[in-house]
């Protein structure tokens, strides 16, 4: 890729010398930091701002790493076969006017793909807005040349952005104000060839590069996506805009009508240690955040120092931390010791730090010095979060100094400021050199605070697993040739003998053909059981008043084997069933999503999945690590751990579950959708007593 | 109070000419803004700042209305009794040094308050920043005089702040950037006499107020609070920092044990229809989106049209809305047809509406404003939300006519700005011109507009109620004398007798003295039954193996009734109840909360109360339909709706229940704590199964 990153020479297809116009931008943007050479391409000009100008891609001179086209869509395909004749190794479409705007624009772009694939050109776009790299001072683009006039910061976050426009519009506000620094932006458009994976290989291995964000409306290729994340010794950080919402009335279980909404994207991010963010600011916000500190130590908790000039502001925090698992810090003596130094005898230091007497009596560098000094080396601390304020009350911290304070300990310091605009963006780009996270709001202050802290950070806490388990579930020949033969849903009774194939634990149970063996099956499990009536594509049984539960005599079994046989008018079967009491239910599931291909749910089952969307989903093959932490994400862990004296829940026995229906699914391509609601918790153990297996059709 | 908002003459008790003291701060603003009188007051100057001053504040002439004191604090009593002497009725007590700084401080605090009181004098602080009136350029404050040098935006929200310095530090912020007007700010510091109900109680009344904000550490007077909430026609959001932490090993319910972390202010401040921030800029962008649009019809619904420059952001926001419960407008056909005179023929319009393509075939002033009026015309769309962009690629809307047509067709609008540094401000001020909201952060703008369309905003919806309900509950002389005489936990049957009193469905259930009557109760309730050991002071039954479920044949209740005796070593009561099968669980108590008094709170309950924490608090005495309000603002409401086929929650019935509870509580002092968990929805309707009542010690 280092043809479109660092071209020994451009081409300019239809640069064109009109004021404003897009064809003479680039050239405008080339010429102000690109150091390379620079040829502009247009039949109708001799020379273009003082470069001389070749009617053809043919007719320019070696070096030519790339060509940028900027011409109307309908003329692409012939540039793109000139550029393989001059043997151009990158190309890069900034027109618009393909995929995008529909059949006569695809055809096109399709033509365009079909020239790249025979010679092995590599397009970038089209519908995009190029490339920036913001230290090199290369803009390959038509964003606006004034950028130029305000202060281009070069920082360590690189950018991926699907969008053309966005990208645009986003560069401007964040390099005019020139509060956030940035390495690379990639405007990648229709990604018709080179999509968002090859650039996070790239920037992967780009050593100015510290955090990835993305802004991402469909994922190329879910898998290498996630491949490359679990690899990536960087923080990415994703913003998805437009949650693949399935079609309700497509899903024949409950597993695939939750798999809509981001449901599956959220997990698979997670799955593989890659923030999400859920709009455009907080994407940079956290990109920036994890770039100033890319490696945190792993034993870092929860626990924070809060700094500040106002009580109330302390305050505030302390309850905006709580919603994010965040703690203030409880201060050990030493540390209460160091700070009654800057602290007025009346007032007993405690944290939050209200260091408004301190300052006062001591000047603010000194107290927020010695503060900081102190917090920074208690060891119950985990991060220091300063409440800055400048113009007017005298309390402007030595930035410098808590930020070198913070670098030494290894603390990280994030900042919150206020007070008189110009100075507020004075402080804002010194913490930005000083590679100091500094935030207007302080909600989003916490809440990045909050992604620095998360254990999530760590690959081996995500349970990522490089090597990735075997998916081979071997299941006996009579219920491969159902596998192969039935579609749609299949019976409760043969989709609990699946499960029970691949090792999942299923409630006993009997198909029965007469009241007496229903009589005998009920004998052998022990009163009270469970009779159901299973009817071909009966879905909702219970609603149907095919499920009777508690059954508890002979006579309750005659009875209910009759209404059974009336209710299904003697064309379905009957089962048997063990009733087993639990403490609470689960439920798991396995989906095909569109993006991502075999997943597995795991939640909260029963009436508690009406009660509370608690769900998380897991990209297929499983590692048994992983599947530990998809439990470990469910919200309900309180009920996970046993509540009113009731035994935990195994969660080991429930990760082996999920696992195997993972490898069951992911080994038996004509398995759509599985749904297991509930799993009955016993004792802590799992144990399915209903199932449905839909099979294609 | 209008000699603090408009006194004719103020006396500065302190008055320093030092350049950058507080005593001549306030000097240097008065006289920047003040149209009165200005009357330094210092035994050692004869003049500052070109003022006569004063040896003593009975030497200054009429007219006086008002005094600051920036004297230490120690000194401010006597001074005090010269303002009573002098008959002067507003003082304003700016320094710091009373009961914030302990024990000293709180003495001296005291001693002033004793003369405020027998002088009649009201007193505004002390520990304060004192007032800002922004459209008055009344600046009566120690607030640093550059404020003067960077412009002082007029709006209409009033602000009262409880932190001095976050007061202070605020406003500086907020006028440097110019970007959000304010009418007045009043910090109200430690709030000895005027509090956040005296002021309310002006702002309410003063025509200039648009919307009111607080921040608030503490409640003086919480149902004064609510009352004047109630009735107030004007939006008031609240910022409460510090939520009173109960001490959970305090609490003996789980109702005391809920009602800490802020759950009861909440409640309360949705009773009344007060909107709740959690953050500072957050509560003035409340303020501000309500100040500019008080009054919005109460039909509205969620319906959003969205006018965006880029596909990618009406994505995004769409996702964000989706968390707030908002939803994109369906457009209508004409307003389709309309639409697509400013769209390309390739590109069908839809909501999202993206006007790139429009914006740059017809330019932005006429694809926005097209757009606009099209989308502002439609009877599916309640409020219009445009993204807009500035600096580089010709995308600037014409906000003026884009704001006319919001008036005109009494949609609101509000804007999502991005672009280059300097245009963002100088659009940000134009909008605030505009009274146009308008947010640098989507998700803000989107919770903004959550906000103003929430259904909460009219009084009818949340069924606050003026004419409040009566409150006796006559119980009979027996569980009277229990009242008088016991106290802490009185027994679960006792416990419900009181509440069949009050009016709350319970489960039949008997005392039992013998394993005969035990039999005679079963069979009289008829098999299953519940057989429970009640002990003194036994809180938690069911783990201490008290609660025998399912007891269905006279063997089983000879075995339960024995192995209870045993168990209770023979100290105990046996208590025989109908076994009631329900489908979900419900729960209710009652508390005496430090700030609110008396409070109800009704949630899910059982496992569900475990598993998610679903309750709502309200204030005693309930109305009705406050009552029907707070089931209504359950989470679970798809829970409360019947779900696998089961009733409805009958929420009359309960909020009947609600009702009674809270006058129960409310009419009988000695009640602490009531706790009904679970009340077992039967057919929709809800009984009590188990109940404890915890008198005052």
């Amino acid at each position: 890729m280092e043809f479109f990153f660092k071209p020994r020479g451009i081409a300019v297809v239809g640069a064109t010398p009109g004021q404003g116009k897009g064809g003479r931008v680039i050239i405008d943007n080339l010429k102000r930091g690109y150091s390379g050479e620079i040829y502009p391409v247009n039949p109708r000009y001799e020379d273009i701002e003082g470069f001389p100008c070749y009617p053809s891609i043919l007719d320019v001179p070696d070096p030519v790493d790339l060509a940028i086209l900027f011409v109307s869509a309908r003329l692409v395909p012939a540039v793109m076969e000139a550029c393989a004749t001059r043997k151009i190794p990158g190309v890069m479409i900034q027109s618009a006017g393909f995929a995008e705007t529909g059949d006569q624009g695809r055809a096109i772009q399709d033509e365009v793909k079909r020239i790249a694939d025979l010679s092995g050109i590599r397009v970038w776009g089209p519908n995009c807005m190029g490339l920036v790299d913001a230290p090199s001072r290369y803009i390959f683009s038509t964003v606006t040349p004034t950028i130029w006039d305000t202060q281009l910061v070069p920082g360590s976050v690189s950018m991926i952005v699907q969008s053309g426009m966005l990208a645009g519009a986003f560069l401007v506000d964040i390099i005019s104000h020139g509060t956030m620094g940035i390495n690379k932006v990639c405007s990648i458009g229709n990604k018709m060839d080179v999509n968002e994976n090859d650039l996070i290989e790239y920037l992967i291995q780009d050593p100015a590069t510290k955090a990835i964000g993305l802004y991402l409306e469909s994922f190329a290729d879910g898998r290498r996506f996630m491949d490359l994340c679990r690899r990536s010794p960087k923080p990415i950080v994703v913003l998805n805009g437009g949650k693949t919402a399935r079609g309700a009335e497509a899903a024949m279980s409950h597993t695939a009508s939750l798999s809509g909404d981001g449901a599956v994207i959220a997990g698979a991010l997670a799955q593989v240690g890659v923030f999400q963010a859920q709009a455009f600011y907080q994407l940079m916000d956290f990109c920036r955040t994890l770039s100033m500190y890319p490696e945190i130590n792993p034993e870092s908790q929860n626990r924070v120092a809060i700094l500040t000039y106002t009580g109330g502001a302390g305050i505030v925090q302390t309850d905006i931390m709580d919603g994010y698992g965040l703690v203030p810090a409880e201060l050990s003596d030493p540390t209460i010791e160091k700070l009654k130094s800057v602290f007025p005898e009346w007032m007993p230091p405690s944290n939050p730090v209200d260091l408004w007497p301190g300052a006062i009596l001591n000047g603010p560098k000194k107290a927020f010095g010695a503060a900081m000094e102190a917090v920074a080396a208690d060891p119950g601390v985990d991060a220091v979060f300063v409440h800055c304020f400048v113009g007017g009350f005298e309390l402007e911290p030595d930035l410098p100094h808590l930020s070198e304070v913070a670098r030494r300990t290894g603390k990280p310091l994030l900042c919150w400021i206020s007070g008189e605009r110009e100075l507020v963006t004075s402080f804002q780009r010194e913490a930005e050199q000083l590679s100091v996270p500094v935030f207007r709001e302080l909600p989003r202050g916490v809440e990045c605070l909050s992604v620095l802290l998360n254990p999530g950070r760590s690959k081996a806490a995500i349970g990522s697993d490089l090597s990735r388990p075997s998916t081979a579930i071997k299941i006996p020949d009579v219920l491969n040739k159902i596998l192969d033969s039935e579609n749609g849903n299949i019976d409760e009774y043969l989709s609990k003998q699946l499960l029970a194939e691949a090792g999942i634990p299923v409630v006993e149970e009997d198909l029965v053909s007469s009241m007496d063996e229903a009589k005998a099956a009920a004998l052998q499990f022990g009163f009270p059981v469970v009779v159901k009536g299973l009817m071909k594509g009966a879905g909702h049984k219970t609603e149907l008043g095919l499920v009777h539960l508690g059954i508890d005599s002979p006579a309750g079994i005659a009875s209910s084997f009759n209404r059974l046989q009336a209710a299904m008018n003697g064309k379905g079967k009957v089962l048997v069933q063990r009733q087993v009491k639990g403490e609470i239910e689960m439920m798991a599931g396995f989906v095909r999503d569109p993006q991502f291909g075999p997943c597995v749910m795991c939640g909260l089952g029963g009436i508690l999945a009406e009660a509370i969307n608690d769900t998380i989903f897991g990209v297929a093959p499983l590692s048994f690590s992983e599947a530990l932490s998809m439990i470990g994400r469910l919200k309900s862990q309180k009920l996970l751990n046993g509540i009113r004296g009731f035994a935990p829940v195994d969660r080991e026995a429930f990760a082996r579950i999920l696992v195997r229906l993972a490898a069951l699914g992911d080994s038996h391509p004509r398995i759509q959708e599985i749904d297991i609601n509930p799993f009955v918790i016993n004792n802590g153990s799992p144990v399915a007593v209903d199932g449905l297996v839909v099979l294609a059709d």
